[in-house]
């Protein structure tokens, strides 16, 4: 069954309190090496059958209108087993 | 600044609640291509300077201690600028 991978970040220009969280966490731990982190999301999308041109079709309309939320987020990228496809 | 993308998913044995209610969602929106959806998380480590052994093994140690929570969660890939690095 293929897979398809649906890669979902927070905006660049936006704040991102759940990274920063992190990101402050590794500092009290001591870690320096780290001076930034985003936190965003990794959908994997199981097909029944073989991933044509309108099951691509149907998963870029599901990201952008389910899985990520346009204000926020951005869809970042989409792979069918590791191959990325257009957006 | 090399950016290192660890990815981090639900271990497969293990039910993800979030990725069933997307999955329903689809169903309900209509879409029966999609049989199942699992829904991880990716970071976005940035590094102020180049990435060397003992940072790649310092991210390891973060991937698994600090990112990921073990009994319910596997860390699946580590990248650095889109290069995939040993786990």
């Amino acid at each position: 069954m293929p897979t398809i991978v649906v890669e979902v970040m927070p905006k660049a220009e936006l704040l991102d309190p759940q990274g920063k969280a992190v990101a402050g966490a590794l500092a009290r731990l001591g870690n320096n090496d780290i001076t930034g982190v985003r936190v965003g999301k990794r959908f994997e999308l199981t097909t029944a059958g073989p991933v044509d041109d309108a099951t691509l079709e149907a998963v870029r309309g599901i990201a952008v209108d389910l899985l990520s939320n346009s204000v926020i987020e951005d869809v970042i990228g989409v792979s069918v087993d590791g191959e990325p496809v257009a957006l």
